[in-house]
Parts: C-alpha cells; sequence; structure tokens
C-alpha cells in the first residue's frame, strides 16, 4: 500500500498551464500532484562560443528551488554564491534529455535556455521539470517557426520523464516525497514517443536492485510516460492557446 | 494621460492570495497589475552570531527574480556566483522596512526570512514585495504566536509600500514598467498604519525634482499606501485562512 | 545638546585638499570633521559593453573602506573576495548622484571612474564621497576639456550631498558616528546647485519619522548643502591648483 | 570490429597498484588501458555537521583531472576557482558508489575521503575510479580494523563499476577514448560482489536506445564488472602488501 | 647616473608620520620618495584557529593598492572578488618579516594584524611596507605594555627593508619606479638590527646575475637598512608621540 | 649529522622520466628522494591579451598538490573555490624562473603552460618542479622546432633549481621534509647553466641568518644545481626518446 493510496502504476494528477507567465517564449507551469514547477524557454539569437560557426544551434537548462518549495527552507544558491552539486547534476541531465528532442541542424544558430524553478517541491522535480520543458520547448520553437526564423520545424522526437522506485519490494510509479524518502531504489527515466529511452539514472539507497526489479520499474516507467505524452499532446493542440 | 489610463493617484487592482505554497510558516502571493511576487516567510528558532545572547528575534530578507520575470531573460544569479548590486540594494530595503514591523525583542530569539521572488516583473517588484511580506510575516508570526513560542504578539506596526513618481511633470501612483522607465523621478515610499515614514528612497532620472514635486509624490503615496493597508488588513481578516 | 556642541544646523569643518595624489586625473582628500577620505577620478577611452556605439560616455563609482579607518578593524573585502551589501549599496549611490552632474552625451565615449576610500571613519562617509567626488570630477573632466577630447565642457551641475538626521526629537544637519549611531532617522539628501534633489534616502531607526520631521530635515540640509557647493566653488576657482 | 579490436565483450587490460603513494590510508593506482587514475583514501576522526551525534560514519569523494591528463590541456579548476558541473557530477556518482559498499554504523564516527585523480584519460575514468577507490577504501579500513578503532569490519559489499555502450549498433564492454566519443549509448554501471546493481547512469548520444540494447549493455556490464570484482580481490588478498 | 641623481647607495628622502589615524593601535605614514603607504596595526584578543591553546601570539599582515596609487588605474581587488597574486605575494612577504620582531611566545594569545595600504606607488612599496609596518607595530605592542596584557615587551627585533637592484650594471639602493622598471635584478632585503638578514629575495630580470652583482646589492642594503633603523629609532623615541 | 644521513652538500637520488603522460607536449615525472612532482608542458597557438601583437611568446606556470600527496590531507584547491597563497607564490616563481631559459621574441607568438602537479611531498617540491619544468619544456619546444613553427630554437639557458638551508649551524643541500620544518633557515635558489642567479628566496625560519651562512648555503646550492644540469642534459641527450 503506497502512502498515497495510489496504485503501484498510477500517476499523480498532473496538469500543465501554458503561457503561465507573459515574457518568456514558452512559459508553462507543471503540477504533478503537490510538486509545481514553472517552465519557461527563452530564445536568443546565437549560440554558445564553442559552437561558433557550426552552422547548429544549442539548447541549454537551469534548474533552481525557491529557498521554500521545500519542508525546510534551502539556502539561496545566488546568496551562497554556487549553486549545489544537486543543482548542478540535474540541470546538466534536464539538458541533455531535452536537447534529445530537437535536430540541433534544424534548429539553426539559435540558443534556447530552459528555465525550471521549482516553486513547490514534492518528489519528482526533475522529471516534472523535463516533461514541463518539453511544452516550454515546443512553444518556444512555435515562436521561431512563425517567424520564419527556422526554415523546418526541428522537433523530432516528443520527450517525457518520470521518476519509478522499489517501494517495500514493489516497483511504483511517480514517487511523491514520503515514497522518496524510503524507497529502496530510485529510477529517472526519460522516454521519446518512438517509445526509445532517452536517459535512465538509477540509484541504490541502501540496498542493491535486481535485474527484476530494474524490468518492473521500466515497464511502469513506460506506461506512465506514455500517459505523459500524451497529456502533453493534448495541451499542445488546443487551440486556445 | 497615464499609458495604462489610470488617474494619477490610482493603484493598480491589487491581490493578495495567502497559503499559496504550503510548506513555508506564511505564503503569500502578492499581485499588483502584471507584477507577481511570491513571498514566504521562514521561521527558525535562533539568531545569527551578531545578535547571540541579546535577547532579541531578526528579521532579514532575501530576493530574487526567476531569470524569464522580464522582458528579456536575466542571468540566474546562483549560476554567475553573485547577487547584482540592485538585488543587493533591494533586500537589504525589505528587510528594514519589515524589521520595522516587529519589537524585535518580543521575537525572542526566532529569526524570520522573508523570500521575495518575482515571478512576472512589470514595476515596483520591490514595494510589491514589502506589502506581500508584511502579509507573509503576520502569518508566520500567527503560528510563534498560536505555538506559545511568544509570549506577547511582537507587531507593533503594519507596513505597506508603493513606488510614486514624476511622471510627465505630474506626481504619480504606482509606477508600472512603461512609466517607470520614462519618468523623471522614482521615489520608493514605506509607511506604517499610523501615517509614519519608514524609508524614502528617491532618485532623480535625468532631472532633478523640486520639493513641489516631493510634497505632491508623498501625498500620492500616502493616499496608496492606506489602500493597500486597508487591503492587508481585509486579507489578514479571512476567517477562512 | 549635540554631542559636538554644534547648532541644530551647523555643518563640521570641511575642507577639500585637491592634487592629493599624483597619478589619476582627479585626486581629492575630503575632511568632514574626523571622515576623511580620498577621492579620485580616472578617465579612460571608451565605455562599457552595454554603452557601446550610443555616442555617450558613463561615470561609475566605487567606495571602501580601510580596514582600520572605523573603530573595530571591519574584514578587507579583497581578501573575503566580496563586497559588503553596504559597500554595494553606496557605490551605487555616488555612481547615480554624479552621474546627475554631466550631460554624458557631451562627454563622449569616455568613462570616468570615482573611487572613494575611507581613510578615516567618522560618520557621512558616503555624502563626504559625493561632495569630494564632484570636486575629482570636476578636475577630470577639465583634463579633457583642456586636451580637447570634448567639444564642450560636460558639467551641467554641481552636486553636493550631506547627512541629517533627527536627534533627540529635533532636525540636525550632519550627523558624526555619536549621533549617527543614536539616531531616531537618518537621511542622505543629494542636491545640486539649482536647489533640486538628485537623491533622498530617509531610514527610519527605530521610529518612524513624521512630514514634519521630514520638513525640518529638508530645511537644514538644504542650509548645509549650500554651504558645501559654495566651499567646492572657492577650491575649484583656486588658481594655484 | 571495436578500434582497439577487442571483443565486444572484452576489458581493456587493467591493473592495481596498491601503496602507489606513501602517506595515505589507501592508495592505489589503477589503470584501466591508457586511463591512469590515482585513488587515495583518507581517514579521519569525526564526520560531517549533518552526522554530528548520530553514530554513523560517512565516505565522500572527490574528483580531478590533471590538466593536461586529455588531449586538449582543460583548465585547472583551482585557478578558475570552481568545479565543472561534470567535475561536480562524477564525485557524487563516486562518493554514492562507494557508500555502498559499508555499513556506516560500524564504521563509527570516523569520515573517508575518496580522492581520484586522473593521471591520464582515456575513456571510463569515473568507473576506474570507482574501482579503484574501493581498493583503496578496503586498504583505509584495514587500518582502522588494525588499529582496532573500529569493533567489526564495516565493509558490506564489494563494489566494481565499468562503462558499457552501444557501438556501432552493437552492445560493447569498457569504452576507450575513441569509441566513448562515437557511441550512440553510453552507460556507466556500478555492481556489488551480489551481483545487485548499485546505481545505472544510460545516457543516449544522439539516438535513443532500446530495451534490447539495454538488456545486452547490462550482460556485458555483468561479465565485465566479474572479472573486475575478481582482479580486486585478488590484488587485496596479495600478502606482498 | 640614476635617473633621479642620487648617489648609488642613497636612499630617496624617507619619513614616518606616527598616529596618522585615529582609531588604530598603531597608525603610520611612511613615504619614500613618492611611495606612500599606510601602515596600521590592530590588537585582537585570541589567534587563529591552527594556534589556539598553543600558549603564543599570532601576526598577520595584508597588503592592498588603492585603485588609482598606480600610473593606470588597478582594478580595485574587492570588486574583482580575488585579491591578484602580486599581492598575496607581498602580503605573505610582510607577515613573515614582522613576525620574526617578536617573540611570539611573550605576545601571548594576541592577534596583531598590519594594513599596508598603498595610497601612492613609486617603487618599493613592499619593502616600504615592512619599515613602516615595524613601527605601527611597536606602537600597537606599547598599548599591549601599557595596559599589562603583556608581561614582557614581546619585541626582540627591530626590522626593516628596503630594495636593491642592478642598475646599467650597478648595484643600487632604493629603486623607484623608473629605475624598477629597468633595473636588470630588483631584490628585497629585509633585515634585523643584529645585521641578520631576515629574508631575501631576488629576482634577474631579463639576466641572470653574478656573485660580484649579489655581494654589491647586499652591502648598499645593509648600509641603507641601517639608516632606516635608525630613523625608526628616532621617531619612536619621540617623547610628542 | 642530518636525518637521512647524507653529507651536508649531498643530494638526494634524483631521476627524470620523460613521455610520462601520453598527451603532453613535454611530460616528466620528476623524483627528488620521496619528492615526486609530474611536470607538463603543453604549447598553444597565440598569447595573453596583454601581449597581442608584441611579437613574442609567453610562458606560465601553474601548481597544485594531490590533496594526499602530505602527511596530512590538504582541502582540495578546486573545491574549496580558491589557491592558496602558498600555491599562488609558489607558481610565479615556476613561470618567472623557466621564462629565463627562453627568448620569448624567439618563441613567437606561443603560450606554453607548465604544469606542476605533486603527488607526493617530501620537501622541495618547488625546485623539483623547476628543474623538471626545464625538462618538460625543453621536449615541448622541441615539438615546435621540429614542426618548423618557431625559426630558430629559443632556448638560451638551461634552468637548474635545489633547495639549501642552514640545519643545526650548517649550510645543508636538498632538504627533505623533516630537515626542513626544523631547519633555520630555508632558501630556494633557481640558476642558469652560466651560473648565473636567476632567483633567490632566504627566509631565516626563527633566526636570521649571516653572510657566512649565505656564502656556505651558496656555495652547496651552485654544486648541487651542476649536477641537475647535468642529469637534465643526460636525460635530453637520451636517444631512446
Amino acid at each position: 500500500m503506497r502512502p498515497s493510496g495510489r496504485a503501484a502504476d498510477q500517476l499523480r494528477p498532473m496538469k500543465f498551464t501554458r503561457n503561465f507567465t507573459k515574457h518568456a517564449e514558452g512559459s508553462v507551469l507543471v503540477e504533478c500532484g503537490d510538486t509545481k514547477v514553472i517552465c519557461t524557454a527563452t530564445v536568443v539569437k546565437g549560440v554558445p562560443r564553442f559552437l561558433k560557426g557550426k552552422g547548429q544551434g544549442w539548447i541549454t537548462a537551469e534548474y533552481g528551488m525557491l529557498p521554500r518549495s521545500t519542508h525546510n527552507r534551502v539556502d539561496r544558491e545566488a546568496a551562497r554564491g554556487k549553486q549545489s552539486g544537486r543543482t548542478v547534476e540535474i540541470q546538466r541531465l534536464i539538458g541533455r534529455s531535452l536537447r534529445a528532442a530537437l535536430d540541433l541542424k534544424k534548429l539553426g544558430e539559435h540558443t534556447i535556455t530552459i528555465d525550471c524553478d521549482v516553486l513547490q517541491a514534492d518528489g519528482g522535480t526533475r522529471t516534472a521539470s523535463i516533461s514541463g520543458g518539453f511544452v516550454a520547448l515546443a512553444d518556444a520553437v512555435k515562436t521561431l517557426v512563425d517567424a520564419k526564423k527556422v526554415k523546418e520545424n526541428p522537433i523530432v522526437s516528443q520527450i517525457g520523464a518520470i521518476s519509478v522506485g522499489v517501494y517495500q519490494g514493489t516497483p511504483v510509479l511517480d514517487l511523491d516525497y514520503p515514497e522518496d524518502s524510503s524507497a529502496e531504489t530510485d529510477m529517472n527515466v526519460i522516454m521519446n514517443d518512438k517509445g526509445g529511452f532517452i536517459e535512465i539514472q538509477g540509484t541504490a539507497e541502501g540496498e542493491a536492485f535486481s535485474d527484476e526489479h530494474m524490468v518492473g520499474m521500466l515497464a511502469v516507467a513506460r506506461k506512465g510516460i506514455n500517459e505523459i505524452l500524451e497529456m502533453q499532446r493534448q495541451v499542445l493542440a488546443d487551440d486556445a492557446e
């Protein structure tokens, strides 16, 4: 029995709100149970120095938590003058995952920055950031397509992400904070809409996990990600936006 | 005629939403036109080193803008490793202003941190932070009173803040971004509910201002702050909270 | 009765020494009672990146205290690797105030940096820095005019500054350290030679201040600044310099 | 055909040299083909603040590359004043993996720091660091056991690690730099001597990977790690040490 | 012929002004030709952590240049967030040299910080800092002796310093900036009043120097330092102080 | 009697291993007793900004210690975000010394970076870095000569370095750690193959040193450096390289 009463393969209620703020090219509030993250996508002309003249674009991500998005206040990283190791690890994961959505050649020399800022944390902030970030990215790319700044839509894959774990011996989908803090294993799975894996990061917490657990976790992850991909398609198809 | 069509002494629509996030002792979304700021108040036992053993508490504030809260993305300060001079200046102002709300002796050895994070900026983020921060502070203090961790309510003044300016020669209330960027003078006024000034910061932008302008700005500021103080009282009186 | 025995509207003895050091384009030691600040002005060709190609110049200021300029030694900011919030706030104020002295268009693409370094502190270092910084700025501008690097003298206003406060209920001029540390209100006033306000920053320390106090403080500030402006004119007119 | 001519499931020649330097409690040079990493383990009494009084020990890891361990010189992180995101990510992985080797309660209030410094890089530095780090850790723990500073040997699992990937469509073991830079997928696998997974990090580089690829990669990883665990046992059993 | 017209073994005019500022336990303006440095000595109770409980005191030094103490403005180190390598090197030299003046056991658990801040630079700032720093140190120690906070005067040696060099083939004393920038060799010599060497740092600039040059440089250094030691004794003997 | 039983003018066994790692243009492991340092030389096209367009090259050095190269672990400077004063001082010395080996004009617009990383420390790491760095530099310069990227061999001097000291009243050569930590004086001497001094840095530790000590120290230094220069010549002449 999960603390939340959910079935082992059941997502929390999830919601994408497009155009959540007004300035960004893409701005999405993603809610996954009590986890709430603002994902904005910013498009600028030009690329980082290491890509100058290579005829391709770039996507990068930054991640932050509001100091009191968590049970206890965490120090503001801007005040400490340093991003934590956890933050660095997460924003690199988000960036790698979302770069898999695009043909960077087709993006041309544009850089898109995905900012994921956690308003409220209740487990799964990094995978919510990726799922929400994809929607913000799609909206930002649309502004380029509409303005004819790219010749062809550079989006080649749809990207979704979810956390899974082994909780009291059972593979479960979409860990919330109470589960996350006591799960034996925690795995983040990022997939595309062709069913391929983009990234898998599984960590044993306390006890090693078996091949069997892995197969079980990947099965529930696949089911959950398919539901998320469907929700993304629906919200992006919404004419009212 | 103001760009927004407002009268010279008219506030933008303003709204305080209490309990906006779930973890903080006080959490308020303050909206002032299109300016939106989350203000949270965090209470911890203990005081900074310079106050150890003095039998009093402390209030401090931190301020940040989400990178894409503005027209163009601003660098994430956590990534740059440094808060900007503007940020430092603002958070010192918020902290000083809200310390005037309390008798720090009555607060006992507790520290309250007010985090003001701008989701969307359209002028007046620092004064919105103070007005919203006061409501979050009041909620946080209530948790101390309710838990009998303080003997007496330490709040001695209600604090409200607004920006005023001289726009095309006329003193106007509550500058939005289009006005702010072209006003001749910009002044932030912070007052308490006894009509006293807590802080005044007026800056000539391009042209010096006269005694007459100052009198005019202070008059509209006083009117606006009285309306804000009334809104704070209403939202704090709300039983449903 | 003030600790120093001065009248409520009486300045401390004040002195400007031009050409205090030999390398800078402008170098002034300003003494205001026991407060001593070296203000140097450095002129370089070129402007910061955000002004490139706009056909105008720039003035910026930096402020520092020698570690033992104060009663107790303060940490050397270079060793701590960070300027304090107070320093940042002060140097932004000095920069804004002195930019009001010039028509930046007429300055052409030059940058003038005003360095204000406190040798000895006894209250009022930021306003002394502005008053002394103006003299250093005038000398530096003169080198540009004399070398015909600007077509027209870009100085359009003379700038003076002083601190005022409410001490034991009375508005007083030019707070020294003993007054500053016990005043109820502290206000820095920056004005030009047309009697206009450039910046006003008033802060209640402990108790809010009234309209009446404000009128009183501005009156003594105006008197004091007029005396400072006259001293600046005299020292700048000195042929021997 | 692999660039090195190795079979798909063949490790590079691998060697552990214990007591490589003389000061550390554990000091191991691990060589994996041309990849060479010094792993040292340092034991100190006491634990980080967040573990004070919990009656357990801690293991942490740091990772660095000598500036010219790579084809082109990389900036010295000490000179840049900042560890790169990649470094942070790697040292967190090493620390998590090696903590799985111990019962931290049995370690008592000791902290062991594993320093992994890359002398020469040719792919697989992070997994080599973990495999070599385990040997250094074992030696360091032995000093505690021999000195009777712990009651019971705290090592509960042996830890080995290897990278695998999909190279030209085939799952291959132990990527060297030429393979690593052109592999479609790169996965780091960390396992213990009971055949359980400690951590899996798989990243698609360019193309998503399938369930089938994953099964193939895990199979070769398991074979390679078993060989590494056997080598670790042999070197640790060596009486001459 | 030297640019200044001085004889090869002639010092520039040198002057020590005690009590230059009012807050420090020792405050000396040292002038050596156009080089002007404020040296202050600050005494605090207690020692750095690495000396806790060893029953001895400590002396440390910090060095800084006002940004416009030089021909061209140098960046303010506090603003850059970092002391330069040159600064670090110099302040370590000053600290080592002045520690040789005292029996640190007799100093008891006090820390004396010598701050050397260059108002105007014209060569020889580091040796001027040491010579002036000694006088400030002596004054600071006197406050401890007078207050009976130390049982016995801890000063065991008088310390003086000067730069020498090889200029156009000839050993010369007390390089000023024009000589310093074209000398073949630059050597800083620190000695005590028993004629012993405390520190010697000689650097060939462009061409190696011979034993003969070294003997010549040390001879003029010894002469110059003897004169400086005599000046220190005179200024410290001055009753009026 | 020295702790190691060596004669007063006897070097520790010293060894240079060229091509120690494979990527660098020059890579040398220098061993001096138990002190072991990797010196690599990296050549890049171009020069630092302050030399742009001056038609000359540059040599710079960086120094680091592996955290557990010493008896007790020292903090990793990359993790602390700052190089220590000692590190800065040492790398400036190495750079200055090795620049004396070359005619920088003949080097053309190339920059050579010498990285000296201490694997194991037992006294004399800075002089070992210089002696080993020279060999790495020579190898790196050879790649430029062989590739005809310089017209003429820019090496004009061979550089060797050693530490000497006064130990129990006697000048001794090549201090190891036990001597270094109890010597009365410590002096680093850098010379070229014409017998000229490049740099001398002598520091009294506890007691001032006399002219006589200096003469004695320089005599043993000269003997030791001549032996080192001979070893450098032999290893560089080795055909097998």
